[in-house]
C-alpha cells in the first residue's frame, strides 16, 4: 500500500510531468522522497535525448544522499539502453529502497524495469494513481499500444442526436462557450481531420482560433478526406500549415492508412472532426480512442444526423463506452467517452516504441 | 432583503409543505417567526377542506401570540373566501408585521393576497427561493397557469439519439439503475400515456414496479393513444386500474383533447412515456412541461430514432430547453429539462384555478 505521502508525491509527480513537452517521448515527472516521507528532489523530463525524470531527480541530490529514498515516478522506470542508459539501474545504483509508479511502460524494448528493480532487491509498487497517470499519457499510451496516433473524434449535437435543422443549418446548435473549448483541443493536437463533403459543404478554415478570432500558437496540420477536389478557393487552402488529403477509401487502405501516414509524419493526436459521415467511419472501424460530444440542449428532429450507420445491427452490438466526464460548458454539456473494452496489444504494435521514446522517428 | 433566519425558515416550510398530500390543492408550508428569528410555530396544509398552512401554524400559537411576528409561507397567501376564509385577512387578524412568500398565487380568485397585506400595512417580500418553491409546485403551477395536467415526457436513448438497433431491439439500452427510477417517477403521476404503437409493438404493463417485480403503493392510471384496437391477450387489460383509450388525432381534438379529458379526471401528473411517435407528437404540440431523457453511453447509429420529425425547418427554430439537472444513474445519464421560453398565462386558463384549490374538481 502507497502511503498518504507517497499518493501526495504521486500528485506532485504527475502535475510537474506536464512542464515536459508532449511529442513523441512521454511526459514523465518523479519525486524522491526520504524514508520519514519527505521531498529530497523533483524531476522531469523535458524531451527526447535529455534525461528522464528520474534521473534528473537523482541529480539533484549529492552522491549517497537517495539511498534508503523512496522514488515516486509516474511511469515504469525504464529498462534500455538509449541516449540516456535505464533508469532502473540509475536507481538501484543509488541506493534507492523503494519505486512506486503508476502507469506500466507498455514498450516491447523499454519495459521490463519493475521486474529489474525486484531482483536487486528494490520494494516496487505499481498503479498508484493508475487512472491519472493513463490521462496524462493517453496518446502515447495509445502509439506504444497500438502503433498509431490517439484518435480524438468530436461532434455537437442536440440532444436528440441531429448535426443540423430540416434545411441543413447548423449554426448554432452550440454556445461560444462549447466552440471556444473545440479551438482549444484543436490546438492541442497534431492533425484535424475532415471529410470532403465538411469542406465543401462548410468550406471550414480548420484552424485553431481564440475568441477573437486570432490564431492560437499551436496548429495542428489539417487533413482531408475524401477523394473530391478541395476548391481554389477553400479557406483551407490559406491555411498556414497547407494540408494533406488522403483519398481515405478502401483501395488506399482506409482510414487505418491515413492514420498510419500521420504517424510516420510524427502526429501522436488526432482530433477528427469533420462531419457525420467521417465520424461514422471512424466509429465504423473503432478507430476513436476517445469521443468529445458537445450535447446541447436543443432537440431538432428530422433526417440530419451526426452520426449514420455504425454497423449495429441488433442491441447486444451496441458500441459501448464509458462516461469519462460529464462537464456543462454554457448552456450545453460536452461528454467525453473512452470505449468500453480495453484493447489488447500485440507484439506487431509495440515494435516501434523504443524508436518512439527515443524520439528518432 | 430576507434574513437568513428566513431563509432557513423558507427552507423549513418547503420541507414540511411535503408533507401534505399532493393532489388538486397545492402543497404547502408555513413558519413564523418572532422578531428575533426564532420559529414560533409551524403549519402545513393536509388537503381540501383543512386549514390552509398559514392558519394551521397560527392555530398552534395562544391569541396574541402572533403579534409582530414573521411569517414564511412557500406559496402566496390567498385572498379568497374558500372553505377556510382567507390566509391574508387571518394574518392580519392576528398581527403578523412582516410576510415572506416563495411563488406567487396564479389564480384568478386565490391572488391578491400579497396586495391585501400591503393595503393592511404588512411588509411583503416575495419570491424568496423561488425556484425551490415553484419546483415544489410544478405540476399544481401547470394546471392553474395552463388549464391542463403538467406533462413529462420520457425516453431512453444512445447518445446518438436512438431508441433501437436496426432489428429493432433496445432491451437495454440503458441500466437497471436508470429502469427503476422510471418506475419510481412512473409511480409520482396520475397516468402515463403510450401510442398504441408502442402497445402492439412491445405490450408494455404499464405498472410502476419495484426492483423485484411488485407493484408499488401508487399506480397511475394507463392511457393508450390512438386508434388500433389493444389486443385481448394485452398485458395492459390487467392493469389493477383498467385503462383509457383516446383516439388522440385531429379529428377528436389532438392531445390537448387527451389531456383536458384526464384533467377532468382530476389528473395533475401525466407521463408520456410511449414511444418515439407519441413524444414527438406531444413535443410538435408543445406539450411538454418536462423532459426525463435517460442517456446510455453507447451509440447504435441507424434508422431507430428516439424522436421523429419536430416541425424543425431551420435552426432558429429549434425547440431550446434549460437543462435543469444532470444526474449519473449507473452507468447512464439522466437529463432534466425544461422549455426555454415562460409560458404565459392567460384568463382562459386560470378560471378554474379557485374551483382546483378547493379540490371540487
Amino acid at each position: 500500500m502507497a502511503s498518504t505521502a507517497e499518493h501526495d508525491a504521486m500528485r506532485r509527480a504527475l502535475a510537474i510531468a506536464g512542464r515536459g513537452p508532449r511529442g513523441v517521448n512521454p511526459q514523465v515527472g518523479a519525486v524522491l522522497l526520504s524514508p520519514a516521507g519527505e521531498v529530497l528532489a523533483e524531476g522531469w523530463h523535458r524531451g527526447a535525448g535529455t534525461p528522464h525524470a528520474e534521473v534528473d531527480a537523482l541529480s539533484r541530490l549529492a552522491p549517497g544522499a537517495a539511498r534508503g529514498a523512496t522514488a515516486v515516478v509516474t511511469l515504469e522506470p525504464c529498462n534500455h539502453h538509449g541516449r540516456t542508459g535505464p533508469c532502473s539501474e540509475a536507481l538501484i545504483a543509488a541506493g534507492v529502497a523503494r519505486v512506486v509508479y503508476s502507469v506500466a511502460d507498455p514498450g516491447d524494448h523499454s519495459s521490463g524495469g519493475a521486474a529489474r528493480l525486484r531482483e536487486a532487491g528494490v520494494d516496487v509498487e505499481a498503479g498508484v494513481l493508475a487512472s491519472e497517470g493513463a490521462a496524462l499519457l493517453d496518446s502515447w499510451l495509445t502509439v506504444q499500444r497500438l502503433g498509431r496516433p490517439h484518435v480524438t473524434v468530436k461532434w455537437a449535437q442536440s440532444l436528440d442526436g441531429r448535426a443540423a435543422a430540416a434545411d441543413g443549418t447548423s449554426q448554432w446548435i452550440t454556445g461560444p462557450a462549447a466552440r471556444a473549448h473545440v479551438h482549444r483541443r484543436r490546438a492541442a493536437a497534431d492533425a484535424i481531420v475532415a471529410g470532403t463533403g465538411t469542406v465543401l459543404a462548410d468550406d471550414p478554415a480548420l484552424t485553431a482560433r481564440a475568441e477573437d478570432g486570432s490564431l492560437l500558437e499551436s496548429q495542428p496540420v489539417p487533413v482531408v478526406v475524401g477523394t473530391r477536389a478541395v476548391p481554389a478557393s477553400a479557406a483551407l487552402r490559406r491555411h498556414p500549415h497547407g494540408f494533406l488529403q488522403f483519398p481515405g477509401d478502401a483501395a488506399s487502405g482506409g482510414l487505418a492508412a491515413v492514420l498510419e501516414d500521420l504517424r510516420a509524419r510524427g502526429a501522436q493526436r488526432v482530433f477528427v472532426e469533420g462531419g457525420p459521415a467521417l465520424a461514422s467511419s471512424f466509429l465504423r472501424e473503432g478507430l476513436a480512442d476517445e469521443l468529445l460530444v458537445y450535447v446541447a440542449p436543443v432537440l431538432l428532429g428530422g433526417e440530419r444526423l451526426a452520426l449514420h450507420d455504425l454497423d449495429v445491427t441488433t442491441i447486444a452490438d451496441a458500441r459501448r463506452f464509458t462516461l469519462a466526464a460529464v462537464a456543462p460548458l454554457g448552456d450545453d454539456l460536452l461528454l467525453t467517452l473512452r470505449p468500453r473494452e480495453d484493447v489488447p496489444s500485440g507484439p506487431a504494435t509495440v515494435a516501434r516504441s523504443e524508436a518512439q521514446r527515443e524520439g528518432v522517428l
